[in-house]
C-alpha cells in the first residue's frame, strides 16, 4: 500500500474510535446528570461493552500493521517531509496513543481495571469512616500497578527517565519530574512567602456571601453568564451534576455541568466559568482538525490553563466584575444592593485568601501549594522512598509546612482526593502547570491586545476569543505542549509570569508593603 | 458443542446486542431531548456506527452456525422438550430475529436505508408544500422496497400468505391480512354507525378547555400524575420532546417524553398517561427475562393495548377523574374552580367525539376508522391493485365514507403521516388491534377484580398493577400475541369487547336511545 492509502485507513480507524469515545462520553454524561437510580448497574455494563469495542478498534493487528508499514514515518513523522504537516502530526498522535494501549498486556489491563474498581469503592468508605488503614492495601496495589504501567511503557529501566516520568507523561507529554520539580520549588518558596505576608494583613469583608442565594436565580444568572462570556448555546449545554465537568460529545456538542448551593453563590458561579473555559477550548478547534484525533487539548495542563484563565485571570479580575456586577445585583437585589455591596467589595470578596485543608476549596494563592504537596508525595510513593504506611504523618507535616494548617482527620487530609484511589498518579501536577501556561500565555495576550481590561469591563470578549482561537485553539494537539508554549510566547514554560501576576494582584488586594 | 454451551454463546450475543440497542436508544433519546443544534450531524454518524456494530454482532456467521448446530431446536423449539420452556422461547425469538435480518442482502439493506432517508426528506417538504406529486416517486420506491423485503422473507410466492402478510408480520407476528381485515370490517360498520348517532346528539361543553393552562403548572401536575398511577421514578424519567415517546435504556431505565401547549391541557396530560402505559409494560418484565431478548412486548399491538388501556380505559373513565379531578383543580383553580367545572364536566369534555381529518387528533370512537382507512389503502398499494398516483383521490373518498369529512389538502390527507415515507407498511393496523387486545384483556381484568372502578376512583392502582404483571407483563415476548391473548382471556382476538365498551360508554355519554 502507498502512504495515502495507509493514511486513509488510519483515519477511518481514528474516526470510528472517536465516535465510540463520544458515545462513551454520552453514556457517562447521562449517568452523571439524568440516569434513574435503577439504571446504574446496566449502564456500567453498557459502558464496559463500548469501551471494549473502542479499544479493539484502535489496538488491533490492523492498526499495528498500518503504522509499521509507514515505518519511520510514524516513528519519526517529522522526518517525512513528503507528507503534509497535519498528517505528520496525526501520525505522531496515533502512534503515541497506539503504543500506550498496545504495550499493556490484556491481562494486566483487566486486572488493573478490576483493582481500580475495588480501590475506589474502598476509598469511598475509608474516607467516610476516616479509616486510612482500610484503604492502605488498595493504595499499595494502585502504586504497584502504576509502577508496572510505567515499566511497560519503557520507563525506569535505568535510563534517564524514571517511573514517575512515565506517569507524568500520560497527562503532560514530554514534561519530566525534574523539570516540573524545579518550577514547583520556585513556586513553593514564593507562594509560601506571599501567603505569610497575606496572613499578616486584614482580610476583605465577605459576610454578605453568607446569605441565601436561591438556586433558581443562580441557575438563570449562570446561563446569562455563559452567554455573556461567549459560550455558544447552539454548540453546547449546561446541566446539573454532583461534580462539575466538561465533556465533548461531538465537535458541535460540548457540555458543561455545575451544581448550586443556596448558601454558596461563588461555587456554582466560578465552576461555570471554569468549565466554560474548558468548553471554549474544545469548541475552538478548527474544522480541518475536527475529523481527527488532533482535535484535542495539547495536554491536561494546557486544557487547565484555559479553564483557569477564564476562572481566575478573567473571572476574578476587577474589570470583569466592573462590567458584570450590575447584572448580578439585578438577580440578588436584597442580598447585594440592600446591603450596599459594591463591585469593588465583590471583587475583593471573590479573591479572599483563606488557606483550607481541602484542595478544591483553595484560593488562587494556596491552590498550587496543595498540588506541590501531592507532587512531592506521589513522586516518593512511586520511587519507593516513601512507605505508604507513613503517608498520613508525612501529609500532616507537609500541610503544616506549606499551608500552615493542622489536618485533624485523614478524611480531610490524605483521603480527600479520589485520584490516587483510581491509580491516577502524575495527574495532579497538571493543575499547577495549568496556572503557569495560563499566565505565560496571558502576558503575550496583553502585549497583543493592550486594551484587554477595557474590553473585559465592557463585556466585549470577541477579540479575546479570536486571539485564543488563532494562538491556542487552532493547534489542537498538533504541537507538543512544550512546542506550543514556545510557538505562542517565544519561551519555554516558566513560573515567572504566574508569580508576577499573583504577587502583584495580591499585594494590591491586601495592601502589602 | 452441546446444547447448553451453544445456548450460552447465543445468550452472550443476545446480551451484547441488547446493550448496543440500548446505547442506540440513548443516542436517540438525547437527540430528541437535549442535543444542541450543532450536534445533529455527528450524532447521525455515531448512530450509524453503533447500528452497524449491533447488526454485525447479531447477524454473523457465528450466530448462524450456533442456530444451525441446534438444528431442529431453533427451527421448532417447541419440539425439544429437553430444554426449559424459557430457552425454547428464547431460541424462537432469536431465530426469528436472525432470519429477518439475515435474509436481506447487505446491498439491499444499504440501498433501502439510503432511499428511506431521501424519501423521508422528500415527504417533509412535500407535506409542507402540499405537493403529493413531489413525493410520489419516493412513495413508489418505498412500495417496491417493502414488496421486495416481504419476498426475501419468503412471502408472496404463490403460497397462502401474500406480500402484505409479510409486512404485517413484522409488527404483529402471525396476524395475517385476512384475519385483520375480517375484524376491521366489523369495526368499520359498527363504528361508522355509532359515529352517525353521536353526530346527531349535542356535544359536551368544552369551552373551559379553551383557556391558558401555564405549562410550568402542567409540568408539575403531570409529574404528580405519573406518580399517582404508579410510574416508579427510580426506574424512569419524564422529559420534553417534540413528539411523545417511550424508550427503554435498561431494565431499570425506562423513559417517557411529552410536550406541553399552553392552550391544550389535554394533549400533554393524555400523552403522559399513554406513554406511562408503555413504560409500565416495559418495567413489568420479570427479572428472569431481563437478561434476554424475551424482555420485550409481545407485539406492537399488545404494547399499544397497554398504553391505550391506561390512556382511555382508565384515563378517560369517570372513576379516574372522580379521584384525580380535585388535585387538578388545585393546579388550575382559576381555569376550573372559578368556572365551576365539575369532575363530571371534565369527564365529558375529555371524551368529546369530534372527527378530525388528522389521525393523531382523533377521539376514541373515530381513531380506529383512521387506521382501517390506512389498512385498506396500504393493502392495495402492496398488492398492486391501487396505483399510488390515484392515492389522493381514493384517500378523499375513504375519508368521506369513513369519517364523513372532506379533506381539503393532501397535507391534511394522504401526506399527514410519516409511516409510509419510511417504508413502514403494515405498522398502522397495530394501533387499532391494540384497542381490541386492550378491551379483551379488560373484560378478564374486571372479572378478576370486580371492584376495579372503586379502586380507580380511590387512586389505588396496586391490585391493577399486580394483575397486569401476573397476566400480561410476566410473559414478555415468550408467547406469540395470539397465544398470549388465549392464555389471558381463553379466546382468540375479537372485536366484540372493544365494541361493547365503546358503544356502552358513548351511548351513556351522548344519551343515545
Amino acid at each position: 500500500m502507498k502512504s495515502p492509502e495507509i493514511l486513509e485507513k488510519l483515519h477511518t480507524i481514528d474516526s470510528e474510535y472517536r465516535h465510540l469515545e463520544r458515545v462513551q462520553a454520552l453514556l457517562q454524561w447521562d449517568q452523571e446528570t439524568y440516569l434513574p437510580e435503577h439504571g446504574v448497574e446496566e449502564r456500567a455494563e453498557q459502558l464496559a461493552l463500548i469501551e471494549g469495542i473502542a479499544h479493539r478498534r484502535l489496538v488491533s493487528g490492523e492498526t499495528g500493521r498500518l503504522l509499521a508499514e509507514l515505518g519511520s514515518v510514524s516513528e519519526n513523522p517529522r522526518g517525512r517531509e513528503d507528507l503534509p504537516g497535519i498528517e505528520r502530526d496525526f501520525l505522531r498522535v496515533m502512534r503515541r496513543r497506539y503504543d500506550r494501549a498496545d504495550k499493556l498486556p490484556n491481562d494486566f489491563v483487566s486486572a488493573a481495571a478490576k483493582a481500580e474498581g475495588l480501590s475506589q469503592a474502598a476509598w469511598v468508605s475509608a474516607r467516610l469512616n476516616n479509616d486510612f488503614q482500610a484503604f492502605l492495601p488498595h493504595l499499595r496495589n494502585m502504586i504497584d500497578i502504576a509502577r508496572k504501567k510505567a515499566e511497560y511503557w519503557g520507563f525506569g529501566g535505568g535510563g534517564k527517565a524514571g517511573l514517575y516520568d512515565g506517569l507524568l507523561d500520560i497527562y503532560e507529554p514530554g514534561m519530566g519530574a525534574a523539570e516540573t520539580g524545579k518550577m514547583f520549588a520556585v513556586l513553593r518558596n514564593r507562594l509560601t512567602a506571599l501567603l505569610k505576608k497575606i496572613r499578616a494583613c486584614p482580610g476583605p469583608d465577605t459576610s454578605f456571601l453568607n446569605q441565601e442565594f436561591p438556586v433558581e436565580a443562580q441557575a438563570v444568572f449562570n446561563r446569562k453568564l455563559m452567554d455573556y462570556i461567549g459560550f455558544d448555546g447552539r454548540r453546547g449545554r449546561l446541566d446539573i451534576s454532583a461534580h462539575p465537568f466538561t465533556t465533548t460529545l461531538g465537535s458541535g456538542d460540548i457540555r458543561i455541568t455545575t451544581r448550586y448551593f443556596p448558601r454558596n453563590l461563588l461555587s456554582g458561579l466560578f465552576s461555570v466559568i471554569h468549565e466554560s473555559g474548558h468548553a471554549l477550548y474544545e469548541m475552538g478547534f478548527p474544522p480541518e482538525l475536527r475529523a481527527s484525533c488532533l482535535a484535542d487539548g495539547a495536554s491536561m495542563a494546557v486544557h487547565e490553563s484555559q479553564s483557569r484563565f477564564w476562572e481566575n485571570v478573567i473571572g476574578r479580575s476587577a474589570p470583569f466584575w466592573e462590567g458584570l456586577y450590575p447584572r448580578l445585583t439585578e438577580f440578588f437585589p436584597e442580598q447585594l444592593m440592600l446591603r450596599r455591596v459594591t463591585a469593588g467589595d465583590f471583587y475583593r470578596a471573590v479573591n479572599e485568601v483563606k488557606p483550607s485543608l481541602i484542595r478544591v476549596d483553595a484560593d488562587e494563592v494556596s491552590y498550587s501549594l496543595h498540588i506541590i504537596l501531592r507532587f512531592e508525595l506521589e513522586k516518593q510513593l512511586i520511587s519507593g522512598t516513601l512507605d505508604p504506611e507513613k503517608l498520613p504523618g508525612v501529609w500532616r507535616e507537609y500541610t503544616r509546612e506549606y499551608l500552615g494548617l493542622e489536618s485533624e482527620t485523614d478524611a480531610d487530609g490524605v483521603l480527600q482526593d479520589i485520584h490516587w484511589s483510581m491509580g491516577s498518579f502524575g495527574y495532579f501536577p497538571s493543575y499547577a502547570l495549568g496556572n503557569l501556561y495560563g499566565l505565560q500565555i496571558t502576558r503575550k495576550l496583553r502585549q497583543d491586545i493592550p486594551g484587554l481590561d477595557s474590553l473585559v469591563a465592557a463585556g466585549q470578549f470577541k477579540p479575546l476569543h479570536e486571539w485564543l482561537a488563532e494562538n491556542v485553539y487552532r493547534w489542537g494537539c498538533r504541537l507538543e505542549p512544550s512546542d506550543l508554549i514556545v510557538k505562542i510566547t517565544g519561551e519555554n514554560l516558566h513560573p515567572r509570569d504566574f508569580l508576577e501576576y499573583i504577587e502583584n494582584k495580591y499585594a494590591a488586594l491586601y495592601d502589602i508593603r
